[in-house]
């Protein structure tokens, strides 16, 4: 049960979306640039960024709903997302998204964990600046989002066709929440 | 030296939201929606919260600079804060603040550890579901920002001078970015 009474039975972070707007339409903003505005590394890799450390993080919520994100988006599907989540050395993955999960797993501890050999051995293996940069805000993002709804306790279906689901709507319609007109202010097709 | 190739020598994570303002933009409306948006927690609270979270996380760049906006918009100043961060527990803040700090303290380990005991004693001390939220969604964001800006390894500044400066700046104009129209997308002041 949450730790405080919320305004839906909207579980995990889609109840704390509603409950404070506020904040919901800047967190839901930087969900969707980051996981799927423009960026070279595809938009499944993110989502395997995203997933591997919520799962580190043991956030129920947020690593089984950005793994079906990924296994939809990527040709290995859920067999190669349960491979890297189990041991991301040895997933067949290319040599940078491995140098790169290496990155997401040291900002999971601290982001003084990260060391310049973690860096150079995933521009050694052809990741951009850009790729390195988003990598290390993707991990440091999920250590927010996975304390957030863990930290209010909210509820995580157990049932994976949920997830699945839910990461089907999310890929046709993205991470913003439905606009609202805010009055006094011209909207962009007004 | 900071990981990657930054467009600026702006420090911490100016030099990041500079780099890539499309992340940039989402993440300073984040900053300034928790930190000074509407809210019953007093500006200087809040700003005490993310300076208590980024010294936890040993992030010298966000501890100085919240530490700095903390100071400057709470009665006790500096010697306030230094006492907060020293042992929040014996520092002369209120009941409430207290035990939102134990909250945020807990946070920063990891969402998990946040225990319904640790909420219903901030309840009793007279803290809303509002105030535990946003507790909780600053504690977060700032295990996000320290991952981000030590992970870089962004430069930091020593002279608590800048910092005090760099304060002022942030209590009269915010944290937004300054807007840069888009093309084919009206103003609000339009």
């Amino acid at each position: 049960m949450p730790h405080i009474a919320l305004n839906s039975e909207e579980p995990g972070i889609r109840g704390l979306l509603l409950f404070r707007p506020e904040t919901g339409r800047a967190l839901s903003e930087l969900a969707e640039v980051l996981l799927r505005g423009p960026g070279t590394l595809a938009r499944g890799e993110r989502e395997l960024i995203a997933a591997y450390v919520s799962a580190l993080n043991d956030c129920r919520y947020c690593s089984s709903s950005h793994s079906a994100c990924a296994a939809a988006q990527l040709p290995g599907g859920m067999e190669l997302v349960e491979q890297v989540r189990a041991d991301a050395g040895s997933a067949p993955i290319s040599a940078k998204l491995k140098a790169l999960l290496v990155i997401a797993s040291a900002v999971q501890q601290s982001g003084l964990q990260v060391s310049a050999d973690d860096v150079a051995q995933a521009r050694a293996a052809g990741a951009t600046d850009l790729e390195i940069h988003d990598t290390v805000l993707i991990a440091a993002a999920f250590c927010m989002f996975n304390r957030y709804v863990d930290g209010l306790a909210t509820n995580a279906p157990r049932d994976p066709a949920r997830y699945a689901a839910g990461a089907q709507r999310l890929i046709s319609d993205g991470y913003l929440l439905p606009a609202e007109p805010i009055p006094g202010q011209c909207r962009p097709d007004g």
